[in-house]
């Protein structure tokens, strides 16, 4: 049977989308099964303050930075990642005669998920308790309806928000998203880029980027990690431990960023303890 | 075989998309065959004007008004329509049970169309030609995604743009795509509801609503029919043509609104020669 390759792209400032078209259409062509999941980050930045609703963020006491997401928030979270970027890349890969079909976690219940009832934000010095976000994250993933519209020559184009039992939309990490969605697959490859090259030993030092996280130990790598790569390395493991033969932490900056991180370019997990 | 219903609601000031969701959950739960169908016209104005880039029209010489859409309008027209308004819709049907899943005409190029190239407008009393908008019509529709997604028990909630066969994304009328959707599934019927009840022979009077196209003729139908209706009217002619058993254009105001058009509250198209 031919890989099944699950890329995420994140939403940083720099990622260019007629850029991962391109280099996603390209291992698409090779006959890989491939399913593309996004973000939206900074595209939501931008539409919020045009919108006057600020993006504001959550600060967990081991300091993990997320999305501080209300009602409206999740509103301009739904117009940004499902509408402007998911249809700007269906459209750019559908141009390149690639058979996309864009969804979000809610639609089919494709990624469902728990919410958070409570969390815990560092806030001037002080830690305060959040009970009205709408975040969570995925618990569980529709391969049925992945794997269906795969089968028939299809390539899904998957993004947050995550859906609740009972029908809630929450925003979850899309890097720990794609990690579930590769695991349910029984994915080959797990590509998790953005605008940084991988994991380095020192964040300001780009000769310290841990190239193979066999060698340089888990443990290493975890102490490594700062603020949004720590979610990264946990999504790794995730993949890792669901049973995906390989997880790559790279860049998707460039033209053809997607073939160089399959080549192996960035930081790869492979060969790891789960 | 169970009833195929295509449901077309509007997206005019004062349409709830609760209401929407309750009722046509009704008729999920009913074991008809059903696809949602929705647009987002008023939304789109409110967040254009949000963001600074006025909502503009074409007025054709024959009276015929559309929106203008330039590559800024299609960015915001997707955000609305594709993010905003579908995934709130899938989201309150999954509420309800409903088993949705959103897609615009994009996605796996489900409705296929052709571009404008060159449109004529009048401004200010002058005709001008208009050779860069991104709108056309739908020439084709992918049933058999949409007849695998059925059989799985999804529930398709679409919505446009529509895309060209070289991948370029289309403001289409979403009446006329909902019309050649259903036409496609060769569906019982079509509900295209709005915050209008129906044809009426005098726009200003409640009291001259056309019940049945049948018994006053097409003719005196069509030239009833005054601005966006025209549009309706003309989306239910291809309707038939295309072998819809029943077409109605009806109000998707209030509560329990698609039940009372499916029990015949509105113009109703039925045996109508085509």
């Amino acid at each position: 049977m031919a890989r099944t390759i699950v890329v995420k792209v994140g939403g940083g400032e720099g990622i260019s989308l007629a850029h991962v078209a391109e280099s996603f259409s390209a291992i698409v062509a090779s006959g890989a099964r491939c399913v593309l999941v996004h973000g939206g980050s900074h595209e939501t930045n931008v539409v919020s303050e045009r919108l006057g609703i600020p993006a504001r963020t959550i600060t967990s006491p081991s300091g993990h930075v997320s999305r501080r997401t209300d009602r409206a928030t999740l509103d301009v979270f739904e117009m940004v990642y499902c509408g402007r970027v998911n249809k700007t890349l269906v459209e750019l890969l559908r141009r390149r005669g690639v058979d996309a079909v864009g969804l979000s976690g809610i639609d089919g219940g494709l990624w469902r998920g728990v919410r958070k009832t409570a969390i815990r934000s560092v806030e001037d010095g002080r830690t305060v308790l959040i009970r009205d976000d709408l975040s969570g994250r995925v618990e569980g993933v529709d391969a049925a309806l992945l794997a269906m519209l795969i089968e028939a020559g299809r390539v899904p184009v998957l993004t947050p928000p995550a859906v609740t039992d009972d029908g809630v939309a929450i925003n979850v990490d899309a890097d720990r998203a794609a990690a579930a969605t590769a695991a349910a697959l029984g994915a080959d490859e797990l590509l998790l880029l953005s605008n940084v090259e991988g994991v380095r030993r020192d964040p300001g030092d780009p000769g310290s980027l841990i190239r193979e996280v066999g060698a340089a130990g888990i443990d290493a790598v975890r102490a490594s990690a700062r603020g949004r790569m720590k979610n990264k390395v946990l999504a790794a493991e995730e993949a890792i431990a669901g049973g995906v033969g390989r997880v790559v932490i790279g860049s998707a900056l460039g033209a053809n960023a997607i073939n160089r991180a399959l080549a192996g370019a960035g930081t790869v997990f492979e060969g790891v303890a789960a």
